[in-house]
């Protein structure tokens, strides 16, 4: 089985990193030209995890998308999911005929608010068994590192999520396997909110105290919306043990890490920043920014109990003052 | 209702500062009588939380613990939990009689495994039903800064529980109430273990991904244990929320704050230094060392799977080698 990689951030880094560092061939797609040259010459992505070295032997790289799909029969998607749709949209139904594909975003679609798999259906036919995700705790820069860490690979059937899951695992990268494929995903989504949250809570001058109760009840909450989509959604509605790296695990990284963009930007709303002036001073929109919104919309029909992330929709999308807003979260935190 | 409140750390501090910011009369028993009339005259602690002031009008100050005991109604234990049989050794059952007490220390009655109740009831015949407990995650120096936290009050009777509650109730501290009055003991002894745990981690070079996934498995661990716990002895036996703040809570803050004592003990036993080393260049033994064995004996008749428990034990207590154990470890982690 041969994965393509498409893209060349610093998630796509890590996970070429990976699959070389297992001595297997892959074909990665990178848009620019410059950087595929400049990979050929010195062997290391000039822009992201550049200190790793990469054996380009392993390595068929190109700037046309065709022909690493083509090449493939696995495709790793980890472009960033702003930039999703314009890359996908230089496919076809039938170049994606028979391929596997594993998903490394964590996001939902811009401006829609699909999952990737419904996306991926809706406009290539690809069927949910065909449908891999990558998640959990995991900064690249440590993977870079080779310090240890744990992805989770779901897919309808765990043995072929298993089989996905073989080709990554190594000395510092552990993998678990799971069924849950759309509840990861969403997981994913939700701790890009409750992060940007906590760094409201954060720019609000809250303590360590507080911020550990916040995340416990954010935990709680993802997991009443998990629920809540299950029942509406037969293909998530299994139970799951969200006790796991793919839920907690990841959710604790994300709001703990000092360096995630959803922390510092919701920093700077806590302080008193609109979302505008955050957006230029940062240079950047958070992921949970964009999130905090889908969710919403999507949570209009399944209706769980989310008062925090509702109270991150309104403090970015209506104004809500963050302090008005987190005043009346504290009354309800057990 | 007038509480006197046994001990002068930081925690006792923190305590006296929320019933006097209440406006509450209470009785203080601090053993020494240099500390008493630096309080007298300069309204502070001399050696905890200095930048308190209190209200000395509304506090009578002792060292005498008998004629503190005489003027409560309620009884705040808050003595570092090594001092805590030498401070009630000066009490007798009739002293106690009718009398109840809140329990404000996290962990077990060293050399025996007994929970603060069970040596109350053992000492003094105090029956649950009088005894009540404070956990949460509650870093004194945020209390002492009026930051925002979150107490939890237990105790076998809501009500009851919740009148003890409504006398530390303010803008800076948000109290929850529930009856588990055992299992959130046993959590707060397992806390410290488990960031013990994570000191070593951190000594071992283990990075930011590896610690959530490290931290949901020990959250995942706890719950096994109080549930089988539970199953042993009735009195915890009620299903509970273990995602609340007296449980995930208390854990993240604990293992994710860089100043706990567990955590900086663990780190140097991580980094090679034996217990012995450890203790003489901290000048300490962290809660968790003892409360690792304690928990290990008591786990012997209880049976709940605790790899990680079981191994920090073993590091501390076996000279089982840090790294191996860790290895050992990261197989079982989802």
């Amino acid at each position: 089985m041969k994965a393509g990689i498409i893209g060349s951030g610093s998630w796509a880094t890590a996970l070429a990193k990976i699959l070389t560092d297992n001595g297997r061939q892959i074909a990665w797609w990178i848009r620019n030209e410059d950087t595929i040259r400049y990979m050929q010459l010195r062997h290391h992505n000039r822009h992201y995890l550049t200190s790793v070295y990469f054996d380009t032997s392993l390595i068929q790289l190109s700037s046309n998308i065709e022909e690493v799909v083509a090449a493939s029969d696995v495709l790793v998607l980890a472009v960033p999911s702003a930039f999703l749709e314009d890359v996908l949209l230089q496919l076809t139904p039938e170049m994606l005929e028979g391929k596997k594909v594993i998903n490394a975003i964590k996001g939902l679609v811009p401006g829609n608010n699909l999952l990737i798999n419904d996306y991926l259906s809706e406009i290539f036919d690809l069927p949910l068994e065909r449908y891999f995700t990558i998640t959990g705790p995991c900064h690249a820069e440590e993977v870079a590192n080779e310090k240890l860490s744990y992805l989770t690979f779901s897919g309808l059937q765990e043995t072929q999520a298993q089989s996905m899951a073989d080709m990554f695992t190594n000395s510092y990268l552990q993998t678990i396997v799971n069924h849950d494929v759309i509840g990861v995903q969403l997981a994913a989504v939700l701790k890009n909110i409750y992060a940007l949250g906590a760094g409201i809570a954060h720019g609000l001058e809250y303590g360590d105290n507080f911020i550990s109760v916040y995340i416990t009840n954010c935990f709680r909450e993802m997991q009443h919306f998990l629920e809540a989509y299950g029942k509406e959604h037969t293909e998530a509605g299994q139970e799951h043990n969200y006790n796991a790296s793919a839920y907690l695990g990841d959710l604790l990284v994300t709001c703990y890490s000092l360096h995630s963009r959803n922390r510092t930007f919701g920093n700077m709303i806590g302080k008193g920043y609109s979302v505008k002036a955050a957006q230029l001073e940062l240079n950047m929109i958070a992921e949970g920014y964009y999130a905090s919104k889908c969710l919403f919309e999507m949570n209009l029909e399944v209706g769980a109990y989310m008062p925090v992330a509702q109270a991150v929709y309104t403090i970015l999308w209506q104004h809500l003052n963050p302090r008005e807003a987190f005043l009346s979260l504290e009354k309800g935190f057990i």
